[in-house]
């Protein structure tokens, strides 16, 4: 099923204009401000009226933030989840004891809120980390839960944001056993953004009945070819995740990888987890361009994602798109960071559709041309390193002075 | 001999007054302008008037440059140099098989021009990827070496610039056997620095004897230790080499590990070696401060050297770093994802000699006394992972708007 042109997962699906997670059937999602951030909102909620079966997907870092490690908790005993609140503003991570008490709190409070099983909430926060959750604040926000009404959606979208410039969700439809199904998702990105999971977190939904081994399986088949293959600085962190939800109000039976529509179904997830992770590396801190290097050619799955993303990762390949700087000498020499043992001379390198590298070496290219090109929303990057049949591609942005300016200052 | 403290380094040593790779007898450096740069010096030679053992350690980059095959090649033939040219501007990688032959030419001029084998004779390029060597320039380069005279060595300093700022050497005297030993060294950085070999080229010097054996263990140990720790921007180029030259005019017999005194010269070749790295991480593309950071209490090399590179690497801790930011948050996670399998609760972090983390968790600082320490021109990140013996430092600096304007503009 992991065809990687977008023709092909865009086959059988139906764009839901402004979709989002809450936008399957059964799912309510809002948002409110209670003053960890100035003045955007910055706690929110997603929930189902009905457990939904979850697969999760969490961060390699060392460092399980404390939310993290609850909402881990609440999905290991149940293996559902009817609610995930969420704040942004603060991590919660590195806060030891104290910062598990006060994610544990947090899924009693909304478990006391909502009438649901303590183990059927998710806790997720995201933001500065070694700072403790000012719970006087999120307990006005757990109050505040209203799951009678989905017309605020986009407030969830917004309230889970940190150094984001936009919201980002889409949801989409396809037909299985004649129902309609519909899958959305709502994530954030925006810094600290690196293959493995990175200050991102992502919220799928669907009203699907699937099959829960199955889910599973198909998250991280999934997030490895999507979330897993952007990068934004290179930096993992400590808070994130990726959550799946089928909350089985459509169809009666559970979908299972046997089912004759599964790949359907499949397709249309990677859709929605492909949708998010591009537009997480589109809104990359100080970011004015979209990157997508896909490398073909490799003798092994592991060969071609360590190139792309390396080339993607480049600071100098990162910076010379900024300056709309054809350089191809940058993109050639991650090639061979990235993997000693290539070929070199069977290389080849397009950008923007124009060649540039032929058998390793450079090849005239009409240099106006191309840096117009290079004025494009998108830069493409497309290397070739051999005949072999293995293909992957990666997304990122440049490295503006923006990137900068952000970083330098982010605390202050 | 691999005692990290500089105390321990500086013993026995004497350090001459702006010394550099033509300070020990018997070698003469100097550069020219030949037009491959618009007014700097650009083209540059290190001369031994006899043949001087010679160990070298190459990038690790699949493409290897022109330059570097054929001075490899004349190493491996001879294990001995008594000529190396440099120049700046083009790098003549990715040039295929005119790229050889260019290199190959002139390493048969200067063997004529100075009437030495011509597998005595290397060639370094630094500079543009892609570009052919403007042959008649190379040529008229060759035909202005002067190696009857050593006042100009501070030429050949200048004349492997690229975007370095300042010039990098340095040589100190150690007494073997009652004889004065000197050891020199110039480098030069810029961008594309980083573990294994980035665009960096040294050139280190001694007049002592030396057993070959014993020069080739000792340099690769060494440079492990210094130029292999040091990172600017995570890029490794394709041209780099670390050359050691040992000429042998001074000590009859000579000098190899079993030696009482081995230790002495080794030390003295690490603290060039050191003084070397720590400039080059110094005077990094746009960098304003030199980082130092030290990670002790390991388990094995591997993992400190892997932690303290991933810190000094990460984007997120450079760009705090330029915005004088204790953003300890930013460190504990390139800890965390540095090494997936530390304690995270065994971790404590000192930024500028202040704590900031105590077993894995935030601690209360006077945070305006910390910003005053992050002022200073160097910026120590000391962290303890546990109570093994291990330890690494690595060297690097922060993250600039300059680093993205040099490197948007390169080539424009």
């Amino acid at each position: 099923m992991m065809e990687e042109t977008e023709q092909v997962i865009h086959n059988d699906l139906t764009i839901i204009n402004e979709g989002d997670a809450a936008s399957p059937e059964g799912y309510i999602a809002g948002g409110v401000h209670v003053g960890l951030r100035r003045s955007k909102k910055d706690f929110g909620w997603l929930y189902s009226s009905v457990p939904a079966n979850c697969a999760a997907v969490y961060t390699q870092n060392a460092y399980k933030a404390a939310p993290l490690q609850i909402t881990k908790d609440s999905i290991d005993v149940t293996q559902q989840l009817s609610a995930i609140v969420i704040n942004s503003a603060i991590a919660n991570a590195c806060t030891g004891e104290r910062g598990i008490q006060d994610a544990r709190l947090t899924r009693k409070l909304v478990s006391d809120k909502l009438q649901i099983p303590e183990y059927e909430v998710g806790v997720v926060s995201t933001g500065l980390i070694g700072e403790f959750l000012p719970m006087e604040k999120i307990k006005h926000g757990i109050n505040q839960i209203d799951v009678s009404t989905n017309v605020n959606s986009s407030d969830f979208n917004e309230s889970i944001l940190t150094t984001d410039l936009v919201t980002k969700h889409t949801a989409v439809t396809i037909s299985i056993e004649n129902e309609t199904i519909t899958i959305g998702g709502t994530c954030k990105g925006s810094g600290m953004i690196n293959p493995n999971m990175a200050t991102m977190l992502g919220f799928m939904t669907t009203d699907a009945n699937v099959d829960l081994e199955d889910l599973n399986l198909l998250l991280k088949e999934i997030v490895d070819e999507t979330f897993n293959m952007i990068t934004v600085d290179g930096d993992t962190s400590t808070n994130d995740m990726v959550i799946l939800m089928a909350n089985g109000k459509k169809l009666s039976n559970s979908l299972n990888k046997n089912h004759p529509e599964w790949n359907k179904f499949a397709n249309a997830i990677k859709y929605v987890s492909q949708y998010l992770a591009k537009s997480i590396a589109r809104d990359g801190e100080g970011a004015t361009k979209l990157v997508k290097v896909t490398v073909s050619g490799g003798d092994s799955k592991q060969t071609v994602n360590k190139i792309a993303k390396t080339i993607v990762g480049s600071s100098l390949v990162k910076t010379a798109i900024h300056g709309g700087d054809p350089n191809f000498g940058r993109i050639i020499t991650a090639i061979g960071y990235a993997d000693s043992t290539i070929s070199p001379y069977d290389v080849d390198v397009n950008l923007c559709g124009s060649k540039i590298v032929e058998n390793g070496m450079a090849v005239p290219y009409d240099a106006s041309k191309l840096k117009a090109k290079m004025e494009r929303d998108t830069i493409d990057i497309d290397v070739k390193i051999g005949e072999e049949p293995f293909l992957a591609t990666a997304f990122g942005c440049d490295l503006s002075y923006e990137y900068v300016r952000i970083n330098a200052l982010y605390r202050t």
